[in-house]
């Protein structure tokens, strides 16, 4: 007879210390801030016994003399139509951009919907049909994926989970850990678009100026930034690289300072925040450094070539307005201080959960 | 200014005609039955423009010289608890069995969860815990997750994805329409325990013997397998290989019927139905047949290497009680039939939908 499965006795589960105060799921345990770096640390990594590798958005696997980035993430935005997009925009582009954070360019995705009954199939179908277009936009495919329905009340319309496989060029050893004094900072375009597009349709607020959503796949800006690097003398030139989705430019910026323990001087004047975001979110209590972006990237460079850098990232639509916002240091490692626009500098912090939920 | 991201316009999206007919998602679309089939042709693919292989678990990608196959599933089983497992040993298992079905070696997991607010972290840390051993277990890792908390009602309690990658070994070309006729037909084991197992808890219903989930990886077996017909002579002995879960044994060869235009007789009283099982879906209604497995595989072999490939099958604890139910003709390509125990024949159809829904 087969043994029966192994089961977790529930008396061997004891709720790890920094959790036990909440003891339930709260929203904030999604947001990308302190809470959920606490449920990932406490309880899931422990659980799987992965190496303690928090601030990374892909896991490097060897396969034959080739390194391939594995990555996952699940998409539960409201509304899950928006200004600029929709759900499936951010379900292709968000997975090709986690790869690209490890410098890999995407080989191929996968699709799993869970579906409420009862959901209209023109909205699935033009879901899918966005999704299979965002992926031949970006030169990959959906190559599997799965449907699971759950009775009405169940679900909230359609949850997409997206996982991608990238290949990582050789050579290529991008990392949240990697980050070192002296880089500069840099990121690809102006921040905030997508959880202003997000907010003011749910809200139903009207700021003037329609905001869209900033969702772009990044893996080509990316690849122009290594070859620019390379072609500059140094190959490894580019330290770092994080798309600052949930929680925001404060959040990536963050987590890169606690992964190489570096200290963070952002200059809050060069931080590129249109007008329009930086009114909605002074409406709304928001600020804008933490509201999720989904068509940007955060980029650590060695200060001997970012030159070199950030011409290639203007060369191409998507890096456009890329600027230097600031720089890392020796000092106050695993913290990050902005520069104000008035001389004085302040200590930033990520949220504790999360200021907009389901953004993503 | 970086371009919009391309967003398909709702008129361009015409429902397509065989899902017209409900216009929404009813529970039989995640079903793997016939509703299930005619979602993935009618819109997935067109979407994703992926070739028509809707009857393969994995799909294959090259990697240098190397091969893999990658998979992704959902599982919104409920309850979360059952008679021998939770819903972590599905999320791990089944992605396995799915890579296991291209006759791939897992090399890395992700897991994506989708929390309800309010779900006690014990319940959360249970079923984590029981991912990771599951995983230890099977000699891989969940290597990347994601977790994303939708507000109370959003969802229900948890949902897990898991995509997995796993290594094609070389010369292994194992897939639905490789099945070919005179190939006999083998099932690892008794078929019908998971799907009783959930029904027992959710509908409170006392068999007399508890039934417990037949949940295992079987990528140990199919390796046996793969190396039992290469030692017997023929290392592309092994055909196809499908794990019957929704839908059951009948889904499953229904569907390989059809992607290799074989026909498919099965020997009824030759099929191991646990006697517990057969009385359970006597008073439930249900066919044995249809029922989900959750560690179990379908094999279509060569017949001049079959006995081979079950004496490995048979040596392994997940395989003791593999036995040969039936083989593929030339006749009635595309149709099963099977020969009940009276000596008459009768065609075998999947379900419109499924019997039970939400069984992983």
């Amino acid at each position: 007879m087969p043994e029966p499965p192994v089961t977790v006795d529930p008396a061997d589960w004891v709720c790890p210390l920094p959790l036990r105060s909440t003891r339930r799921i709260v929203l904030g345990h999604g947001g990308g801030g302190v809470l959920s770096e606490e449920l990932i640390n406490n309880l899931f990594l422990p659980a799987f016994g992965t190496a303690s590798e928090t601030s990374r958005d892909s896991a490097l696997l060897d396969v034959g003399a080739s390194r391939i980035a594995l990555t996952t993430d699940s998409y539960v935005v409201q509304p899950l139509f928006f200004p600029g997009g929709n759900i499936g925009h951010l379900a292709v582009n968000g997975t090709i951009n986690d790869l690209a954070c490890s410098g890999a360019q995407p080989l191929a995705l996968t699709a799993g919907f869970i579906l409420e009954e009862g959901l209209e199939l023109d909205v699935l179908g033009i879901i899918a049909a966005t999704m299979g277009r965002a992926a031949v936009d970006a030169g990959t495919s959906i190559v599997t994926g799965d449907t699971k329905v759950v009775g009405k009340g169940g679900a909230d319309q359609l949850f997409i989970n997206t996982a991608g496989v990238g290949v990582v060029p050789a050579g290529v050893t991008i990392g949240p850990d990697r980050a070192r004094p002296g880089d500069v900072i840099i990121v690809s375009g102006p921040i905030g678009e997508h959880g202003v597009a997000i907010m003011s349709v749910r809200e139903g607020i009207d700021f003037g100026t329609v905001v869209t959503t900033d969702s772009a796949p990044l893996h080509r800006l990316v690849a122009a930034m290594l070859a620019a690097s390379a072609a500059d003398g140094d190959p490894g030139a580019v330290h770092t690289l994080r798309d600052p989705t949930r929680g925001g430019l404060l959040a990536a910026v963050v987590e890169i300072a606690r992964a190489a323990a570096v200290g963070i001087e952002l200059d809050e004047a060069a931080i590129p925040v249109p007008e329009t975001v930086a009114s909605a979110c002074s409406f709304l209590g928001l600020d804008p450094l933490q509201v999720a972006n989904e068509g940007k990237m955060v980029a650590f460079v060695d200060p001997d070539h970012s030159e070199a850098v950030l011409a290639a990232m203007r060369s191409l639509p998507e890096g456009a307005d890329a600027a230097v916002i600031g720089r890392a240091v020796a000092a106050h490692p695993g913290m990050a201080v902005a520069r104000t626009p008035f001389g004085t500098t302040r200590v930033v912090e990520r949220e504790l959960g999360e200021q907009l939920p389901r953004i993503c």
